[in-house]
């Protein structure tokens, strides 16, 4: 029914995350509203990342150099490294803009119902980051999730005995939440959490 | 912050209708972990249906050919016109596949608040086909609306004196909706139009 160019293009949109057969068509006709320059500059984007993209030597961030504009700011703190699980996480620090330690991106989380094991998630690249780097605090910034559990405990463990301290982001309430749609699990891990006011 | 391209390709999804900078930012990152074949085969999409699809002589359907598929189909119902107000509405009406006869595509709808006028949505040409073409029906199939109306009263005004019917689709309560959350306008409308059962 739909001409062939623009049935493609429904099919291309499909294959992104959350975006249904509906949507899909909406977007496809919205792109043939395009002027010719935005369709050659969104056409070329998607190539361009494809190309260029790839994971700083380093701490695996996405670049398109060989380290990441993080890894080459000299003006870092060398001693705190933050462990993420993906490149998004890194952007989402940075936009904070409070935090000016190092990263170190791994391929997800542990998760061996899924049989994601450690070495699959490159494990072995930041613990030998870690031993050669001298770093002083280990953050690890996982969602919180068994995964994110299993994966902190596991390179916990690997790190024993080294003079390091390592430390996971607070979990509790949210800012700004009501309190009445808080689930059990937060809350409960809000009142063991909870901190003295000083 | 975000390495070029991918900054650039956050900006072309943020062009289209519905995506924001946090939608725009994780389509983008879907996007860098396609399969470098998908990431061709959507830019080439993207270039294709803006080269390809052009409108068709006859209706205004888009399509790749000289005339769409409808027009090109001998065996559609050359007496009954369904008059819409773009595409989409012609590809909706032949995912039902109960309306075997033939379409044209409006540019918009009149709407003299937003300066659009008779002539700027193709009126002319419409008018043409009519006069030449011996429907013995006219169906105006427009969303519900101030525009919808205005531009069918203009078009039956011009139709005056000629032998044709002239009808527009049924307005009321949208089946399988609850009565509580149908809004005035439409239960008004719904009341108005009320059928006799037989």
């Amino acid at each position: 029914m739909y001409p062939n160019s623009i049935k493609n293009l429904i099919e291309s949109f499909k294959i992104l995350p959350g975006i249904g057969e509906k949507t899909a068509e909406r977007l496809a006709f919205s792109v043939l509203e395009f002027e010719e320059e935005q369709a050659e500059f969104f056409s070329q984007s998607i190539m361009e990342v494809t190309d260029k993209v790839k994971k700083c030597k380093n701490c695996n961030t996405l670049t398109e150099d060989d380290l990441c504009f993080v890894c080459n700011d000299e003006n870092r703190d060398n001693k705190v490294l933050c462990v993420v699980e993906d490149t998004k996480s890194v952007f989402l620090f940075e936009k904070l803009g409070t935090f000016h330690g190092k990263y170190h991106v791994l391929d997800g989380l542990i998760s061996p119902l899924d049989g994601i094991n450690p070495e699959d998630i490159g494990i072995n690249k930041l613990i030998d980051r870690i031993r050669n780097d001298g770093f002083s605090e280990i953050i690890f910034a996982f969602k919180p999730s068994i995964e994110g559990e299993t994966t902190s405990l596991y390179i916990k463990k690997v790190l024993d005995g080294m003079n390091i301290v390592i430390t996971r982001l607070a979990s509790g309430v949210p800012m700004g939440a009501d309190m009445e749609y808080v689930d059990s699990l937060t809350l409960e891990r809000a009142l063991m959490d909870r901190k003295e006011i000083e």
